[in-house]
C-alpha cells in the first residue's frame, strides 16, 4: 500500500492506510499499547488494541525505531479530542507494524517536555538532538528566514550570485582572518562578500548572495561563531542612502511577515513574539541618538564614536517607549571609524552614509551607501593607508563607470537568535564552529568552555 | 522624473521618460549620435537628433559612462525595425543627458561582437568582463540552475540545510583536503556535505543545500576549480535506488525546463542547445554498460572497475544512437572502489547501489543508496579500515533508527559548463580559483598556465 504521510492523514478518515516514521513515544498500558508516530509532515498517535495481531511486534517497539505501521484511521471520541493539536481529533488503529530500523536505547530523554540537556551535552549529541522538537522549529525558523530574503530580493529584481570563500591576501582584516595552506602559499578565508557583491553589482545593477564568511576572532562569547551564514544584497542606481535604508527596511519587514505566517506553530511552542515593526521605522543619526540618549538618561556619549551595546539597549527602549517600534535605524557614522568604501555625507563629510538597524538593543542590520566615484575611491584608499594593490580587482571595476550605489547585510544565524531569544547563539547554527569546538570540542579545548 | 527600466519602454511609446544606465555603445555619426544604452532589464538605441539641447553633453559620453537620460519614445519607422531583438521597434529621441558616472578609456573591445580574449586575460580582468553579455548570459543560466533546483527541491518537500565549510580531521580524503590554521590547531575545508546531510537527513526527512565544496588536487586542468557550489540532496523512506534514480532524475528534467523557459535569449545568444532527456532514461549497470561498449566497437573493457573517460564518451554515443536519450543512468559499481557508506546490492553484494548520470560524455552527477542499518555500517567503517573516531557524529546518527535513504549531488559550475558547451570550467565560475589563481595569477604561478 502507498504511504500516507502523517500530516494527511486527517483526510483518510474510516480508510486503511499504511505510513512510515519514527516511534516519537511509546506508552505501554499493558493490554493495549498507544505510539506518537513521527514523521517530516507531523505526528500522531497510534494505538495497538488488545488481541491485535501486530502487539507482538508493539511490544519490541522503543523510541526512535523506524517503522512502517499499517492501520484504521479513527475518529477520537468527543472526549478525547485535543483541540488545536494537529491529528488532535483522530487516531490510528494500528494492525500491522514492520521495523525498517531498530534504535538503540536513548542516552537522554528525547521528548518534547523532558529534553533539559545543558548546551554543551546538546553539541556533543547534535547528531541525535536535531530529532529534538525545539531544534528542528529553530532551523525551520531558520530555513524561513534566509528563504524568504531570497523570495523577496528575487521580487525586487535582484541577481543571485555565488561569492567566493577562497580569498587573496585581503586588504581588510588581519588578525581576524583564517590562513588557508593554498599548494604551499597563502589564502584566506572570506570575513565578507563585501568587494565581490560590489564587484557583481557594476555588471548586474541589484545583486544578493547567501553565503559563508569566517571570523577567526579569538572570542568564545555567546554571540561568536567562527563561520556564519551572511545574507548580501547590493544595489545600483540609489538617489540616496535612503532608498538602501527603505530596501533593507522592506526585506525585513517580508522576512517577519513570513517567518509569522510559516512558523505559527513553531514560535508558538518556542514561546517566541516576533518584534514589532511599524510602518515607517524611527531614523536617527548617531549624534540624534546620543542626544536622545543624554535626555533620557543624563548619561552623556554625545561625540562618541559608535554606540556601546548600553547605548544599544536604552535607544531601543526609548523607541519602544515612544513609538512602539522594536527596530531603530541609525545612521551617519564618522567616517574615519567605517570602512574606505562607506561614502561620507557630502555636507557634513566627517560623517558617513553607513547605517545600522538595532531591534531589541542589538544590531541585526548593517549598510549604507557606498563611495562610487574613482578618484574618491582611490583618496579613500590613500587616507586609509591600504595597499590598492590587494584590492587591484575591485578597483578595475570602479574605473569603468559605476552608478551611486549601496547595500546592505546580516547574519542568518544572529536574526534567528534575536527573533527566537536564544540566549547562545551556537543554538541557531546546526553545526556551530567556535574556537574550542568543530563538531565535537577540539583536543586542548578548556572542558568548561564558556557557552 | 521616475526612472523607466529599458526592458519597460515599449510600454511606453509616444511618452517622455527618464532612463538610467550605462553606454553600451556609441555611435558618432558627426550630425546624430547613436547610443545603445543598457541596464539590468535590456537595452535600448537612443539617438541625439542635430541641434538638440543635450548634443554637446552626448559628444563627451563615452563608452561604460553611467547616464541618467531623459528622451521621448518613439516607434520606429518600419524599415528600421530590428525583428526579433528587445526594443527593436522603438528608439529613444534623447533630450536631456546627465553624467552620473564617468569611464576611463577600456583596455579592450567589449562590445558583443568584438570581444575576443583569451581566458587567462578574461579572468585577469574579471571585474570588467563581467559586464559583457556572455558572460552575463552565462551566469544568468547558471543562476537559473542554482534556483530551479532548489525550487525543485521544495515542491518536492525537501528542507534547506546549511552545511558547514569547516571541519574536523575528515575521514575521507587525505592530501587533496585545504588545511586551514584554527587557532594554532588543524581544521580542513569540506570535500562534500556527504556526512552532514546524512545525519540532517536523520531528523528531517528530506533535505537538500547549496553549498561550496574544496577540492584541493593539485591539478590545474580545463574540468578542475579548487572552490565549487555543490548541489545536495538526500532522501529518507526510499524502497530501492531507484527511488533517488526517480528523484535526481526529475529534478534535472525540471532544471532542463526551467533554464529552455527563462534562459531562451540566453541559450540563443550562446549558441548552446539543451540535451535531450526522454521519458525514461535509459538505465544500465555497469556490466550492462560494458557489454553494450564491447558489442558496439569490439573494445573490451568488461571487468573493469569503472568507465573510464572514452568509454562515457562512446556508452553516451551508443545511448544517443539507440534512443535518442542525451542521458544515461550507470549503477551497480564494484562496492570496495566506492566510499562506505554506499548500499550493496542485497543479491550480489559485490556491486553496489550507486548511479552516476553521464551525458554527452561525461558524468553530470552522483548518487544513490546509503547503508542504513547501523550494523553494516559498522562493519564497512571495520572494512573500509576507517578510524570510527573521525566519523563518531555520524555514527551517532545512525544508532538511533534510520530508514531506507540514498541521495544524489552535482556540481553547479559543472552543470553549467556541459549545457552551454563551453571548453574550460573556470567559464563557468564568477571568480574561479585554481591551484594559480585567486583572482589573479598567484606569486611564482607559471606565466603559461594550462588553461
Amino acid at each position: 500500500m502507498e504511504r500516507t504521510l502523517i500530516g494527511k492523514l486527517g483526510e483518510k478518515v474510516g480508510q486503511e492506510v499504511s505510513i512510515s516514521g519514527w516511534v516519537d513515544v511509546r506508552r505501554d498500558q499493558g493490554k493495549m499499547v498507544f505510539f506518537d508516530l513521527r514523521d517530516r509532515s507531523g505526528t500522531v498517535q497510534g494505538v495497538v488494541l488488545p488481541n491485535s495481531p501486530a502487539m507482538e511486534a508493539a511490544k519490541e517497539l522503543r523510541n526512535e525505531y523506524v517503522v512502517r505501521v499499517g492501520g484504521l484511521v479513527n475518529k477520537r471520541p468527543e472526549k478525547n479530542v485535543q483541540v488545536g493539536k494537529a491529528n488532535g481529533d483522530i487516531e490510528l488503529e494500528i494492525k500491522a507494524i514492520e521495523v525498517l530500523a531498530p534504535a538503540e536505547p536513548l542516552p537522554f530523554d528525547l521528548s518534547a517536555e523532558g529534553f533539559n540537556l545543558d548546551l554543551a551535552t546538546e553539541l556533543d549529541h547534535r547528531a541525535l538532538t536535531l530529532r529534538h522538537p525545539r531544534l528542528r522549529a529553530i532551523f525551520k525558523v531558520q530555513s524561513v528566514i534566509i528563504d524568504s530574503f531570497r523570495e523577496f530580493m528575487k521580487s525586487q529584481d535582484f541577481f543571485e550570485f555565488q561569492a567566493p570563500a577562497i580569498t587573496p591576501a585581503t586588504a581588510e582584516g588581519g588578525a581576524e582572518v583564517f590562513k588557508v595552506d593554498y599548494f604551499g602559499k597563502s589564502a584566506y578565508l572570506t570575513q565578507s562578500p563585501q568587494l565581490y557583491k560590489q564587484i557583481v553589482m557594476t555588471a548586474f545593477e541589484r545583486v544578493f548572495s547567501v553565503n559563508k564568511v569566517f571570523r577567526a576572532e579569538p572570542s568564545a562569547t555567546t554571540r561568536h561563531l567562527t563561520e556564519i551564514v551572511s545574507l548580501d544584497a547590493e544595489m545600483g542606481f540609489i538617489d540616496s542612502w535612503r532608498d538602501v535604508r527603505d530596501m533593507s527596511e522592506a526585506t525585513v519587514r517580508h522576512i517577519l511577515d513570513e517567518v509569522g505566517r510559516r512558523c505559527a506553530s513553531e514560535l508558538a511552542f518556542l514561546g517566541a513574539t516576533l518584534p514589532v515593526m511599524i510602518e515607517k521605522t524611527p531614523t536617527l543619526s548617531l549624534t540624534e541618538a546620543q542626544e536622545k540618549i543624554f535626555a533620557k538618561t543624563g548619561r552623556d556619549i554625545r561625540g562618541e564614536k559608535d554606540l556601546n551595546p548600553e547605548d544599544e539597549r536604552e535607544l531601543c527602549q526609548i523607541i519602544k517607549e515612544e513609538t512602539g517600534s522594536d527596530f531603530v535605524y541609525v545612521y551617519g557614522y564618522p567616517t574615519r571609524q567605517k570602512p574606505f568604501y562607506v561614502y561620507p555625507n557630502p555636507e557634513q563629510p566627517e560623517f558617513n552614509e553607513g547605517m545600522d538597524l538595532l531591534c531589541r538593543g542589538v544590531e541585526w542590520l548593517s549598510g549604507g551607501r557606498r563611495v562610487n566615484d574613482y578618484q574618491q575611491l582611490l583618496e579613500h584608499v590613500e587616507k586609509w593607508q591600504m595597499d590598492p594593490k590587494k584590492i587591484e580587482m575591485f578597483l578595475e571595476a570602479f574605473r569603468y563607470g559605476v552608478p551611486p550605489e549601496g547595500g546592505f547585510a546580516f547574519g542568518a544565524e544572529r536574526m534567528t537568535m534575536q527573533i527566537l531569544g536564544l540566549k547562545n547563539i551556537r543554538q541557531a547554527s546546526m553545526f556551530p564552529r567556535d574556537m574550542h569546538r568543530i563538531d565535537s570540542l577540539l583536543s586542548g579545548a578548556p572542558a568548561e568552555t564558556e557557552l
